[in-house]
């Protein structure tokens, strides 16, 4: 029997229908081809893109020369620019803003022909760095609300390039996602004087475990009770905090070590699935200092892993209701049993 | 220049990014294959489906038998089900509800290789009278509250057989999507008086035509201002009426007529692209009288397009925003300038 389940945080309904449930290989595409290199983001093409907006470099090098670990660079095709002014505008009934915003690429290694779950914890560590200086910078920018850290990995979750990156994306307007889980985790503030995502970290790591997939002392990674799509995982922070620039040093070594284990069981299970992750964060504070206020006590930053393995379609795009076969509890199992670190995408 | 648009009805903000534009021979995919016939869906197989729940077939014929036009059956992996009580309970301190609902396919011709659009308009009237019968039928079990039509055509639009098709869920909760048009809507009428839908309407085929993609005397598809997907076209009654299950006779012809030209203009503009339609229609009126007098004045029920030629990434599922790189004039004058019917899914 299916079951239909409620997100904690947003309200939204899932339906879990176990009744179509899949074991991995029944569930897993095929193997994604990798691109060969070298590509315009591999260590030694910096004069391909020279408008490096920040890098972990080896002590003494240059900008915009080799000798980097991450690099940030400006998107080759923004979908939002930095450049003009924020002009909103009425189209007859209809209502327009300028695409003012900004669209930048993290490239997490100047090797061409690793994956992100490859690369060692220290690397990962810088990458997480590097997210966190840039959200910081574009923080500084009166015209952005809120910047969006995401990762497409393989062909069908959106990737054009396979050399590993992430990307960010500045938007002069919270997104509607992120404001709806910041209105979920209020109300249940309101109700409970309690965080969400605490109550869901001691529900999943001391009450039960069985949609825990790992952790260690400062994160978790998690089966969401009601996850939209198979293989589903949360990565939260223990430590109670709605804002991910916060993160402290230590942090960004735990979270690297919680993301690539968590990774490379994706990759073990399920034949190295196409998935997205990203971070959901606190939005900049600037315009509401009361409203943030109130944020720091019911928001807690996070990020999420979303594996493709099923296509889209009518039913989920009419309803906002998603369909997973899988259960999370199955999920949690699988990767919780798998191994990390045996495969490689190579 | 990217734009930011906001859609009227649910506050949606969507990203044209026309700097990615793309001419139609750049943005479609390969042609999709046809699976060989006869199937459990072709005429003359009835025996391996003999659970008939509704069918527009000649007089005289018996049910479960050949000679119908279009044939109600109940899916044979329903991600909701018929039998048994709705029962909510709580997992800790989580929420989930048994998966109670109805989930049915309506079979749209009796021959295996035709889409609904080489269909006469006779042939889809009668579709969309089943549609009707259908959801007409299921108000009356007073379990559910809304029952969502859609039909995903194409392997990458979620379809897994090719014989034409459109499928119902029963819903025991109104969708999120649904609620939010529903909102949005009666917001637009407190402030304005009016129907945003109406105002649509005389936006797109009196004021400005710049977005019209056809129209008769009843019904308008129109490339929506704030379109979420390239080449996206809605369909509306111009008549206003909140209910779907409302429509009339010679609406029905209109509707078919409306339907198939704009399908007709996707397969001639984009070498028979993937899609998704849905109807969305008020829900079910039991539990509020008072509500249900407010939506009729103020929600307008209508039919949405959504081609599938862009692939979620990370951006979108976390911020909820859509980027659509062709803007919806430059898709409407396409469709507009594409005759009907000179192409064939053969």
């Amino acid at each position: 029997m299916s079951e239909l389940r409620r997100d904690p945080v947003m309200g939204r309904w899932v339906i879990i229908a176990p009744e179509r449930s899949l074991r991995p290989d029944q569930i897993m595409l095929p193997k994604q081809e990798r691109q060969s290199g070298p590509c315009v983001f591999c260590g030694g093409q910096e004069a391909l893109d020279p408008n490096e907006l920040f890098a972990v470099r080896a002590p003494g090098t240059a900008r915009n020369t080799p000798g980097w670990q991450v690099r940030v660079l400006p998107n080759k095709f923004p979908v939002l620019r930095i450049e003009g002014k924020l002009v909103r505008e009425g189209v007859g009934m209809f209502d327009m803003m300028t695409g003012v915003g900004a669209h930048e690429v993290i490239v997490e290694s100047p090797e061409h022909d690793l994956d992100l779950a490859d690369l060692p914890e220290e690397q990962i560590a810088h990458v997480i760095r590097a997210y966190r200086e840039r959200m910081n910078d574009l923080g500084g920018d009166d015209r952005f609300k809120y910047v969006l850290i995401f990762k497409n990995h393989g062909y069908l979750a959106g990737a054009t390039l396979s050399h590993t990156h992430s990307q960010l994306i500045a938007t002069p307007v919270t997104p509607k996602r992120v404001k709806e889980e910041l209105i979920g985790a209020q109300r249940y503030y309101e109700f409970k004087r309690r965080c969400v995502f605490c109550d869901i970290i001691k529900q999943e790591t001391r009450l039960t475990r069985e949609r825990l997939v790992f952790e260690n002392g400062m994160f978790a990674a998690i089966s969401p009770f009601a996850a939209r799509a198979p293989y589903e995982a949360w990565i939260l922070p223990k430590q109670h905090s709605c804002d991910f620039v916060a993160i402290t040093e230590s942090e960004c070594l735990g979270l690297a070590q919680v993301l690539k284990t968590t990774l490379l069981k994706l990759r073990g299970a399920l034949n190295d699935p196409p998935f997205n992750f990203l971070i959901h964060t606190a939005p900049f504070r600037r315009p509401h200092p009361g409203y943030w206020s109130s944020i720091q006590h019911d928001f807690h930053w996070h990020l999420e892993i979303i594996p493709r393995l099923t296509r889209p379609a009518g039913f989920e795009e009419g309803s906002g209701f998603y369909i997973n076969p899988v259960p999370p509890e199955e999920a949690a199992a699988v990767l919780a049993a798998t191994p990390p670190g045996l495969d490689s995408a190579q």
